[in-house]
């Protein structure tokens, strides 16, 4: 006797719900009309240059592998991130994907009073934190000096650290695209007793710029540091799930017991170790990057009623003076082009999007969109 | 500043330690002195005749959606396997891995006074619940009235099940084989607030036995039951990660917030829907098993000093009179096969191994290495 309480199918479903995340290409095609393979995709913030090559070859090489278990030490994945940085691999966790990672972050943080949640935040914290019953505490950007959308502009912190409070932050900022410098995170690590920096865009800055920000080189004297990594989004295999934590081994070794031995898939693990080793590859983002946002964030300000936001990451926050939602809607329908409004930050509300940043021929397209779009909204 | 309070590598830490699961084919790898592929797995209980050429064909057609987010509602995969039983795809959580679903199912029981375990017991339950701070009762096989090893042997339940006693035990159970009966289930479902079912191996039953014992039938009218299954043992893809648990629409709703939204990578799904549909394939271990399971067991019998018991599963427990750690590291380090000794199972210890069902082939070149390594110890 099969259970059928079921009253709406998933289609009806995904054409009625709001996605509380970016790249939900499939909710967009059954709104568009479309298959989802047409569907450009600017809510999801990932590389448009990748995958590596090299990372697609490592995956079919190890097909024949899938039927072993992954090795649960994953000590060849954990000395290839090792390797990469360099750290010790003790000092590494990988995850079935950044979003893993933070699920068990936020159970160690929600032990805290409370925990400091820097807005607007990534929703997905939201329900980690939720979820092991954590008393969130929301700062603005602003609360902790930061003039919000200016990457340099440090201001004196209003809301300092408290003893019993933790942090989870991302740097650079999602959705803002803001970088939080180090005299902004470095207070905030001494006086709290656990600071989650979710660094999962970082690897889109270029080396010397992540050395001068990433907070990296601090995880090894401060046992009270979380750094989060993923590989999905530079490398841009978000499907295949992988991220990594980088913090003292003791609290690794505690996450490991709360999780079963095998989290992540040995595609990933694979696909992982070539793509590390992979430098060709990775300068090519450095050196699309700053020129793709430049045009794309010049292209967005010549806009009647948008106002892009200054970023240091792949994607720009764009405020509208109509409504973001009917903006995503008409360029899905008309269009099929995927932004992301940001309906889900509380403090952002319907006159505001996200966009990725994509090749060039992309952002033009998306602009030629845009301005259709805004003309007729 | 690098972290470096690393003291040994990880393949020190391979050669040293025994892995608690099946299936460490870097472990046996390092202990044989051989390359991992030249490893024959009897560790592991997996399907000897897959992967399906239909789920690789699946996962190599998907490669190309690896760079878009999973669908956070699984809504393709979540028909898939509802087609497949049939049940309501409300009723179904996918997950990365059975593993990983048994991870949120300790969490729910860890909320009853206790939870009992039917022992000897996969080690992987006692690592969830404790996660979760869970007050664990261990209950013998005979416990609930089921004569060890003995598949129809249902006797007096010597104890009964208890109002605020959670249950977690696998049917088939791991590792004895033994199928237990309705008449055993159905009185612990009958007084337990929660009974978490792991249907691992429940697949290597053909279609008529399942029918008989699986308790899915029973899920519609029993919100306090979950029953777990995975798809990367009788599909052997274990390296792939996939798993559902099926319940209660409100249960698996709160699951689903207490993790993040892409739990199960592309691959892993397209792969299942692919295999779920491949009526073939599934035939073929049905087929297969019986007899293969027979002549090994036969085998197993006809040694001296080893002890098979009968299994309803694929795979087989055996007690021996010599020690079976002894035993494991010979069959490696002289024919490079890897058994799984007990001594993670505190009521077998050093008396027990088990092993896979495999091809004829592969099952005569086990029993002829053990004709040697029992002669030599």
């Amino acid at each position: 006797m099969p259970p059928s309480n079921s009253q709406r199918s998933d289609s009806q479903r995904a054409g009625a719900a709001q996605p509380a995340h970016g790249g939900n290409i499939a909710w967009a095609a059954a709104l568009a009309g479309c298959s989802p393979h047409l569907i450009l995709d600017f809510s999801a913030s990932i590389n448009p240059l990748g995958p590596p090559p090299s990372a697609i070859a490592a995956i079919q090489a190890h097909l024949g592998d899938l039927r072993h278990y992954p090795d649960p030490s994953y000590a060849d994945l954990r000395r290839a991130i090792a390797a990469f940085h360099p750290l010790s691999h003790d000092w590494i966790l990988p995850g079935n994907g950044a979003a893993e990672l933070l699920t068990w972050a936020a159970r160690d943080l929600a032990t805290l009073d409370t925990v400091r949640l820097l807005t607007p935040a990534f929703g997905d914290y939201l329900r980690a934190l939720q979820a092991f019953g954590a008393t969130v505490e929301k700062i603005p950007l602003a609360g902790v000096g930061v003039t919000e959308c200016g990457n340099a502009g440090v201001t004196e912190p209003v809301i300092p650290s408290r003893p019993h409070s933790g942090w989870l932050l991302n740097n650079p900022h999602n959705p803002t695209g803001t970088l939080l410098p180090r005299e902004v995170l470095l207070p905030l690590l001494e006086a709290s007793p656990l600071v989650v920096v979710d660094e999962a865009f970082m690897d889109f800055l270029p080396p010397e710029a992540q050395s001068q920000v990433s907070l990296l080189e601090w995880v090894a004297r401060c046992p009270n540091l979380v750094i989060v990594r993923s590989l999905t989004k530079f490398y841009s295999l978000p499907g295949l799930r992988l991220g990594y934590a980088i913090a003292h081994p003791d609290r690794l070794q505690r996450w490991q017991q709360w999780r079963d031995p095998w989290s992540v898939n040995s595609l990933a693990a694979a696909a992982a170790i070539a793509a590390l080793a992979d430098i060709p590859f990775q300068q090519r983002p450095w050196d699309w990057l700053p020129p793709a946002r430049q045009q794309l964030f010049d292209g967005l300000a010549a806009l009647p009623g948008l106002h892009p936001l200054p970023s240091a990451a792949n994607y720009l926050l764009v405020q509208t003076d109509g409504s973001a939602t009917d903006l995503q809607t008409r360029l899905l329908q008309q269009h099929q082009i995927l932004i992301r409004h940001c309906t889900s930050f509380p403090e952002l509300g319907d006159r505001f999007f996200r966009v990725a940043v994509r090749t060039k021929a992309e952002n033009q397209r998306l602009l030629e969109a845009l301005a259709n779009a805004v003309k007729a909204g």
